[in-house]
C-alpha cells in the first residue's frame, strides 16, 4: 500500500492540554520508524481563542517546544503570530489537509467546535477531533456532511481518551456481531464512587476531594449528572451500533443520588455501584448500576472500561485511562495515521 | 475497496470442537450483511485423523450440520467420504484458497500441524490456524516460508481464544510503541489458582476439580507447567514485539509450587498470585507473580487478560474468554476476513 511519502499539513485548533500533547507527539521523530505507512505531519498553524500562529512551511520541533514553554498565548509570537485572527479565518485561509479540533467541550451549542468542523468540511479539509460536543448533538448530520464533502471525520479521542474503544469495536470484532455494549466512561464519577465506597466518604466530600485533585471541574454537572458519559454513549451508538441517535435520545441519570448507604448495602452482595452507559438493540441509557466486583468492567479510580457483548466471542472488556493530555493526543495520532492510510488506499484505487 | 464477490474455498483440517465451531459459523448466512468486504466462503473438504470428505462445489449448510450431528467420522459419509485419505493428500490435491488448520496441539514435534502448514504453503494456499505448536517451535521460519511462497499465515485464535489480543495490538495501537506486555493467558491455571485462593483449596484438590469440570486435561503438564502460556508468549513476542524467539528462549516456571500459604500471605497485601507471561525489551518469561486485586489484569476463573504498556496511551488491558469452540472459531473467521481483505487490496494495487 506504500505510495511514497506524502506531507500532511495540519491546522491545530485549540491549544489546551490535549493540543499541547498533540504538538509533543508530532514533534517526536520516531513515527517514520514505527509505522508502515509513511507519514510526514507538519503543523502549519495553531489557532487558539487569542489568535493564531501560522507557518506554511510547518513549525519545527524546536518552535513547537518553545510555544509550549512560553506562558503567553501563541499569537504573541513575534515571528509567526497573528493576534486576534479567528480560528475560522485560519481554517478557511491556511492551506492544509487536516484540522485537529481540540477546543473545550460545550454540549449546549457544541460551539465553537461545530463551526470549526463544518467550516473545515466546506474547505475540503479532513477533521480529527477529541471534542464530544458536536458529535453528541449532531453526529448523524456531521457524518453525512463529511461524506458529502468527500472528507474524513475521525474522533477516537472522544471516547476512552487514549484507550482505543472505537477502533477495537470496528477493527477487532470483524465478522462478529455486537449485541450490547456497557461502559464506565467517565473518570470523575468513577473516582468519586470509588472514594465513597473505599473510604467511607459522602458524595459531597468525595466530590470536593475530586475537585482538589483536579479530577472534577468546579462546575461538575457535565460529569456527575451523566452528560459526559451520555455524549460518549451517543458516539458509540452511532459509530459502533449503527443507531443514529443524539443526546436527547439517551435516558440519563447521574450519581448525585447515590448514597453511602446504597454503596454499603451493595458490598453485602460483593458488589458496588458504578455509573454505567449502555447501548443495546432497544435503548441507550446512563445510570448508576450495581455491578459485581468480579465483573471485568468493575474498574476503580479514574480508569475507564467498556464491555462489548458479542454473538460468538462472548464478552470482551477493554480497560485503560480515559483521559490525559498525552493519552488523548495518542488517539489524535491514530486518527491522523488512519486518514493517511485511507488517502493512500484512495490513490491506489 | 470492493472488488466484487470472490469465492474463498476452504479445506478444514481437524474436526474437533474448534473445527466444528468453524463449520457452524461459516454455515451461518449473516456474513454478507455484516461486513463491508464481500466474502463467500465454501468448505470444500474436511480432513480428520480418520479420512476426509470432499466436495469441490462446497458443502451446503445442511450438509455441514449433518456432519456435526452424526457421531461417526466424517469420512464415513456415503456420498463424499474418502476413508483413510490423509490430510496431506487432501491439502495437496483439493483446489482451495485457504487451509484452516485446527488439529490438536503438540509442542514437542508440532506435528501433524507443521507438515500440514508447510504443505499448504508449498501448494500456494493461505493458512489460518489456531494451533500453537508450529508457531511456538518455528514461528520465525514459518513466517518466512509464508512470505517466500507469497501466501498469508494467520493465527489469531492461538492467543486469547476468541479475544482479539493479537489484532488489538496490531491495529488499535498504531503510532504508539508497546514497551511491555503481560498476560494471564491460560484459563486452566487461572481457574486452579482462583479456586485455591477463593475456596481455600490445595493445588492438588483444585487440579482434580478442574479436571472434573473439563477445564484441565488428564495429563495437565501443558497447562500447569506453563508451556501453553509460553507458546502464547512466543507468538506475542514475534508478532507484536518483533522479537524472533522460539519456545526455548522463554524462561518458564509453572504453578506446581504455588502453595495455599503463599496465596493466603498475598491476601494480606490485597493481592493474589497469578501465572503471568511477560515480554519486555530484554526477556520473555512465564512464572507465578503476585498481583494486586485492583490491577485490571487480575481476572478470575477461566478468563484471560493481557495488558499492553504503551509509551503514550499508558496501560491498555483486554479481557475475555481465552477458549471455547465457537469463541476460537470466531478468531478463525476474523482471520479469513483479513485474508479476504488483503487479497482484495492486492487485486487493486
Amino acid at each position: 500500500m506504500y505510495v511514497g511519502e506524502v506531507d500532511m499539513r495540519i491546522i491545530l485548533v485549540g491549544y489546551g492540554i490535549v493540543g499541547k500533547g498533540v504538538t509533543t507527539i508530532l514533534a517526536n521523530k520516531y513515527l517514520e520508524k514505527n509505522t508502515n505507512c509513511r507519514f510526514n505531519p507538519k503543523i502549519v498553524a495553531i489557532a487558539d481563542i487569542d489568535g493564531a500562529v501560522i507557518n506554511s512551511q510547518g513549525f519545527s520541533s524546536e518552535k513547537l517546544e518553545a510555544f509550549k514553554q512560553k506562558g503567553y498565548p501563541v499569537s504573541a509570537d513575534a515571528e509567526f503570530g497573528h493576534k486576534s485572527m479567528s480560528a475560522l479565518e485560519v481554517i478557511e485561509s491556511v492551506e492544509a489537509e487536516v484540522i485537529v479540533e481540540v477546543t473545550p467541550v460545550n454540549i449546549k451549542t457544541a460551539e465553537p467546535a461545530l463551526s470549526h468542523i463544518t467550516k473545515a468540511f466546506k474547505s475540503g479539509k479532513h477533521v480529527v477531533t477529541t471534542n464530544k460536543g458536536p458529535l453528541a448533538l449532531a453526529m448523524p448530520a456531521l457524518t453525512e456532511l463529511a461524506e458529502h464533502n468527500n472528507v474524513f471525520l475521525r474522533f477516537s479521542g472522544t471516547v476512552g481518551g487514549g484507550t482505543p474503544m472505537l477502533e477495537f469495536a470496528k477493527r477487532c470484532l470483524v465478522g462478529d456481531k455486537i449485541l450490547r455494549l456497557q461502559g464506565i466512561l467517565n473518570g470523575t464519577t468513577n473516582y468519586i464512587l470509588s472514594e465513597m465506597g473505599q473510604n467511607n466518604m459522602s458524595f459531597q466530600d468525595a466530590l470536593t476531594n475530586a475537585q482538589k485533585m483536579g479530577y472534577a471541574e468546579r462546575e461538575p454537572t457535565m460529569d456527575i449528572d451523566g452528560f459526559d458519559t451520555a455524549c460518549k454513549i451517543v458516539i458509540l451508538s452511532n459509530w459502533i451500533m449503527g443507531k443514529k441517535i443524539t443526546l436527547r435520545d439517551v435516558d440519563i441519570t447521574g450519581i448525585r443520588d447515590v448514597t453511602l448507604e446504597m454503596l454499603k448495602d451493595s458490598v453485602k452482595r460483593n458488589s458496588t455501584i458504578k455509573l454505567i452507559g449502555t447501548v443495546d438493540n432497544n435503548k441507550a441509557s446512563v445510570k448508576p448500576v450495581e455491578i459485581s466486583w468480579s465483573d471485568p468492567l468493575c474498574v476503580s479510580g479514574v480508569l475507564n472500561a467498556i464491555t462489548f457483548r458479542t454473538e460468538y466471542a462472548a464478552d470482551q472488556t477493554l480497560i485503560g485511562r480515559g483521559a490525559g493530555g498525552i493519552e488523548t493526543a495518542s488517539a489524535v495520532l491514530r486518527d491522523l495515521l488512519d486518514i493517511r492510510h485511507k488517502l493512500a488506499s484512495k490513490l491506489l484505487s
